[in-house]
């Protein structure tokens, strides 16, 4: 942390931020330049409401050197996290594909689902069974039973489960069925949920907030590491922007950002982000380009009939076309899938 | 609900959707003009995800010809609805000034300050024991325990008092403690919370998300309501855009564009959007100026040292100053306080 | 400028950041704490592309100091501006009215709409006679024929006159017939427009762009000042936010922002950024509250036929009951119409 | 265009609408359903200021069915465009690499690029003359005389050239020079420069504004190609979203959006969209693999000291290096460089 005074500062305003920086047992370390006096903090900052800071006389800025997170951080964990996700993993070399419908809408329906992704290259099933819907009149999900039905898909055909969880009930069912739980856009700074999902034992999918910041996303993540759980992986899923052509805009260069700022993999998400099936096959090959971990792809039988989502979601015609030309260019970045 | 199809729709394209339409139990109102073939859907649509449809041959777009919250809307409910909070209103002709800490703190502090803001002319104590905050790091709240300070607060000045709840606990133990619960922008669209918001019977203050459309902030309401709980108060804190200058953008015109779509109140909250003391005084101005029903506002004993928020908080004389001088511009708007 | 260097920066960095510096002919103030390394850079930064630093190793962050803009900076000229336009001032406790058609459209039009803002209290008449549409198919304006008409309108009212230029020869035609010129906000970065408008030797409003943070409109600003042009207002006309119930987001706070940046008058225009008759009034009283120095309004005679933004103009009967009552909102601030 | 009444609209409102249309010389097409009532316009709407319709009594919305852009259209013109730039040309099978320095700075320092990036692989120079800068006091461009050296540069290497263009008088030079111009994004709504640059007779690179909608972009090519210029040619930049650990948001999900609406070509600037060298690489790979027809690379000698834009240019090295990585992306999608 730095305190950039105002040109010309009284040394009166330099002594009285300083003195509050010691009177928190933190220690100063004062730089006079001829033109703008900089005071750095030294110790640990988190005895201190350092932002408070600006509204001390004469304080032009106050400049953080360091991120908030740690857990989540490149720096202090150089080395990429690869997350083990029932028999598959995410990270090291692996282009994991996440597939299947937006919500299980019966048993029939996500088993032969289940059974096409399955044949098409995924290894994880999605299917959501608490759907976080904008109007409370919208179908919100089948509840345990999806998750039952989500279990039966995995015996049957081997691919490991995922579902999104939207409370602390849905957490202690979740844990009972599926391989990973999810923490959706909408519940990305719900901050109980996040400490109960690293509660759970479980991996994490957390997804990017609508209108996240890089930092934010972190200190979300780092809520989950935090409480003993380090296995979470990152999903970008758009981002909302004045653009109405697409649901979202889809922030593809966060994945070269999260590589410099975290050890933990990022996976893509072409169906939410664009909102459109017509969008997904050029959008996954370029999140696979620029060396993403990971796509989740909505995959439905009838896409018409679909509960939610139907828009965006591939049959399995258009979701098998569209892994066969995947994999040239996993080989091109030595991904396997 | 119309369906727009694309110019040179083929009778097979027109066909397929309104069968679509007539198998889901709905009827079809077709209108075929010489350059486009409009469809309207005429029934109870909640039984079809309309938005399906845009993935049919030859349908150029969807248009909702109405809003998916009903109980929210002032199509059905033309009267303004006023909010009892304690001993005192929210609507109505007034001018509604809740003021107070970010955090409780202490009990001294808490008692001090709501002494202040009540000698200034405030009817509802604000102060936050649950924290929603983005590192984990940083101070949570005093949790049950502010509550508690709280409900002496109340006790000792005749203040109505409202809490930020996060979770179900917290709802649970607020019930106890104070007159209003408020959501925070980050739970906006946690709808297990704006469930239980709804069922805890105590009136809702719901802040907008940090992107949330009017449309999905009233969708959020509209949860609340549906659970049998119709007192909740709209509060705008400012939204997500490109601008650093302040905080968040405030945006005072949703203000008047929220009278025309819903009979909720609406109040505003000039220390949060901006970020800054400096910019409180006029943005609370101007919020009364355009006939907003209240004001939240930061106040702290000691900005200097709060835990959480010091930058944007007024200090006792400047929340006095302030509040002298909003009582001409509350006459202007026939409003009193 | 202070260079932040990374935790455990080599000297061999370090050296290399200092040695570049000192090539270009600046001076070095080093400050080496425990953890972290600054460097402050002394002298005429013009000469050297600083933000060239950040790809040198070991280097963390860059922070400026200074802003960039000068002539424009409320630090060096601390005393507030006052333009004077035609036979009014901008400024200096006036609000000043601006009022009138999006579109100049005919003689006929403009003097009759000249008189009733006159009447209601306008002091400058607007008129557009070169529209930047977004579509070529638009209608386009009347331009020089347009601009005449304007000068006969305040031949006859009084009233002095602005309209918007879109190039040299719109310039070079408006210093003929009107007291002041509008860069709207699509031309708020044409570099080369605003040196021409410099030169003009006429006081210029500088409508916001639509994404211009503060500090891009300030230094759009700096171009006019910097050609001998001092007599520059700028103009908040909303910007560009993922909210569409309204035009564009009105950015009100930034009225307060701008005091303690600029010493340039700022006005307001609540019918551009709302783009709805509907909110013109709320947002022009909380602009007045909100203490800005004036308002700028359209006006048409029958805006069921404007040709262009016909949507948010006023009629007479609408603009003067708005005047009525804005008067007692100015005494309050303090200024006069 | 479509109107939709507001439900239970009167009799009388529903003739103001139609007289009011049927007064402009168009007609009407009425359809009544049970619960709403829609009225179509049929005839060339290019009369009507149809927006104006918003404000007559009981009308809820207008629908616009048809793009304002005609010649940009893909609806009217099926076909993909391929522009021919000096012995190179855009579209059609070919991935088109343009490179070159952000600012000619001297004859030998353009020179020495051209070389390399030739033999990289680039088919086309870029180097601004006209520099559009944010601060008046940035460095601005040799004008002519750096036109004058991409002419000498294209006569040793044979690579076809582009230079942005601010003015007419910088089209008027730039004619005499170079084999492409280019419209900045700060310039993509300046009508006048649009015009001017349809009527130069060169083909087109029209960068999207940092805060345009696809439809606003196309309306900006529809300026150029109405004055008989069909050679347009599109370029994603990034946009403007709160994201700040890049420069912009580079907005790929627009590549496959405008092959559905346009026939002309896209080609994508992972430099200036991103601000780091660091994220070129992987962002120029992600670009191809969703089939845009080419790049825009900045590409300096000197990254250190570019008079412009060091932070974001690549090194020869690092260039050559990309251009060969690409190619095996290149096969995959059918495109030879």
């Amino acid at each position: 942390m730095i305190i950039v005074m105002k040109h010309q500062a009284s040394d009166q305003s330099i002594h009285a931020v300083t003195k509050y920086i010691e009177d928190n047992g933190l220690q100063v370390h004062l730089s006079q330049g001829e033109e703008v006096t900089i005071i750095g903090i030294v110790g640990d900052k988190s005895r201190l409401s350092t932002e408070n800071l600006i509204i001390f006389k004469d304080v032009d800025r106050i400049v953080p050197v360091t991120e908030s997170y740690k857990l989540a951080n490149r720096k202090f964990h150089p080395e990429a996290t690869t997350v083990k996700v029932g028999n598959t993993s995410i990270g090291a070399g692996n282009l994991t594909i996440m597939a299947g419908p937006c919500a299980v809408e019966t048993e029939e329906q996500l088993m032969c689902i289940a059974r096409a992704v399955k044949a098409a290259g995924a290894t994880i099933l999605r299917g959501g069974a608490y759907k976080p819907r904008t109007s409370p009149y919208s179908f919100q999900g089948l509840e345990e039973e999806g998750l039952r039905y989500m279990q039966e898909a995995k015996a049957e055909t081997g691919l490991s489960t995922i579902c999104e969880v939207v409370s602390l009930d849905a957490i202690e069912a979740a844990v009972k069925y599926v391989d990973m739980i999810q923490i959706g856009a909408r519940n990305m700074q719900n901050f109980i949920l996040l400490k109960e999902a690293g509660q759970s034992g479980l991996p994490v999918l957390l997804k990017r907030g609508l209108c996240a910041t890089v930092d934010e996303w972190l200190n979300a993540a780092e809520y989950i590491i935090a409480e003993g759980n380090p296995n979470v992986v990152l999903c970008e899923r758009g981002i909302r922007t004045f653009e109405t052509a697409t649901r979202n805009t889809l922030d593809l260069s966060v994945v070269p950002v999260l590589r410099t700022k975290t050890h933990l993999p990022v996976i893509v998400d072409p169906s939410h982000s664009t909102g459109s099936y017509r969008y997904v096959a050029p959008m996954a090959k370029a999140a696979v380009a620029c060396d993403a971990d990971g796509l989740m792809i909505e995959v439905h039988n009838d896409p018409a009939h679909a509960l939610s989502d139907g828009p965006q979601s591939l049959t399995f015609e258009k979701f098998e076309k569209l892994t066969n030309e995947l994999r040239p260019f996993c080989q091109l970045v030595k991904r396997s899938f």
